[in-house]
């Protein structure tokens, strides 16, 4: 069985990227790799090899895998921790592969007041930006992507979350509908995109506002290059609208993540009115990652 | 040139299928052909030889084309008439391909409060109902579809309309997202199709509630066979609080449609406490297209 006094290995693994973290006995990364091998793209049978490939060059390791790679659609299915679910109760739970050697963090599950929701790699950051900026009371955390989580943490516990198919729905209107001519641009952070935002938080008609997308280009009320930060504003505004429904100017807001639509939302959620601050997605996961592995080791 | 007085043709020709109508002398249908060849599947330049292949059998007679034949995806571009619109200003605004032998019925804009739309073949059967169920003052016309209509009418004008693309929303979710394999069922108009409704209705959370669909059959809160009617709910439940947020519960409102999903808003409507009245539509539309034949010929 190896060691855990030589560090260990992480994979944040979703759906269509995976990240790979080599870290050291004192929990600094010494190599980080990253590819577009995600869980859809393996086959059923083959992920044994493909971690036997990922562990090849970094030697006999314990390796922490966490993603999709624990669902239904993944390596093998890690039961889901229900809230309130603290870190303790994440590590505690985690599916051993093989004992000691390689486990599978598993995902949380909401299922309260009639509504059900899912998370899988998420929690590991959020555990990790708890971490990082300790602030007792309550925290709120927007975790942006294909479906964007808003996630509630009280003290050391993931209270509640929700989850909205934002990215997926940006996705789809871009490469499949109607819209598809008209989204062709880039996304950019400005005028229209914040124009976008506050119609989207303000009133709650999105099947129609994203149909006016094409209209305005079609009667030519607004240029068709700021079509695509409209649309895309529209869609986070009525994420915003979901999300911060029952938070206050005041409240402490994190934006965590990476790239272009993290800092969309951090310009979002400024223009509403509200506070947020980015943390780095990278960093909280090698936090959480590791938080965990210290309980484990 | 052809004479009105033998009768003569209409084709109710949108992106993915078309309506042939032969119509006599005093208004009936004589004959009607439908297919899938909507303007989407006909490539750019071939329009003429489609309209004249269609004219063929049924002789020299005038021919009137409405829906998005007239669009720039289209046959010609036929430009819209801005809303206040009526019958005659429509039909005063044919688009003659062939004078006196072939025209194309504009579709209507609508451009005001920041807020632009447009529609192509609709037009038609609105003016059809009107004639077909004469009635003073407003009506409140819903025309379900890939992208759904609501359309105010005062007297004789089409006022004001605004599309909701719920049908596309819907297709998109089922053909390539994360719930397709959850939406693979066939949409029933049942228990689980108005509880639905009754959420996308008063709720304003539609990017999480369709998440919710998959989580739901995830943790086993609902029978995975629901899921599609429940989505199909959800989506029409949104459309109605955006279409209905300016009626009252004694307006006179119009389902104005063909099968399954005209039914399905039907009996929305009725659940959330609206008196909604189906009309076909086919018979609007033929309806529709005499009454501009009669001012035209």
């Amino acid at each position: 069985m190896p060691t855990w006094s030589n560090g260990f290995a992480a994979i944040d693994w979703g759906s269509t990227a995976r990240r790979v973290y080599l870290i050291d006995a004192v929990g600094h990364v010494s190599s980080h790799m990253e590819d577009e091998v995600g869980t859809l793209s393996v086959p059923q049978g083959s992920f044994e090899a493909e971690v036997e490939a990922l562990r090849a060059p970094i030697g006999d390791l314990p390796l922490l895998l966490a993603g999709m790679v624990g669902s239904n659609r993944g390596w093998i299915e890690a039961p889901y921790v229900p809230c309130p679910a603290t870190l303790a109760d994440v590590a505690g739970r985690l599916l051993w592969v093989d004992q000691g050697r390689t486990a599978i963090v598993p995902g949380i599950s909401f299922l309260k007041d009639d509504r059900a929701d899912v998370m899988r790699g998420e929690e590991v950051q959020v555990f990790g930006a708890k971490k990082l900026q300790p602030s007792p009371g309550r925290m709120l955390i927007c975790h942006p992507g294909t479906h964007t989580k808003w996630i509630e943490v009280e003290d050391e516990s993931i209270m509640r979350f929700q989850t909205v198919m934002t990215g997926e729905l940006f996705a789809l209107l871009r490469t499949h509908s109607i819209l598809t001519d008209v989204l062709a641009a880039p996304v950019v952070s400005g005028p229209a995109f914040l124009q976008g935002v506050r119609r989207g938080f303000d009133k709650s008609a999105l099947g129609a506002d994203l149909f006016s997308v094409r209209a305005n280009v079609i009667l030519g009320v607004s240029p068709s290059e700021d079509a695509p930060s409209y649309a895309s504003g529209l869609l986070i505004g009525s994420d915003l609208r979901t999300g911060l429904r029952n938070a206050s100017p005041h409240d402490d807001i994190v934006v965590l993540g990476r790239g272009l639509l993290t800092s969309l939302y951090a310009a979002a959620i400024d223009h509403i009115g509200f506070r947020g601050r980015e943390i780095s997605g990278t960093r909280a996961f090698v936090a959480g990652i590791c938080a965990i592995a210290e309980i484990v080791a």
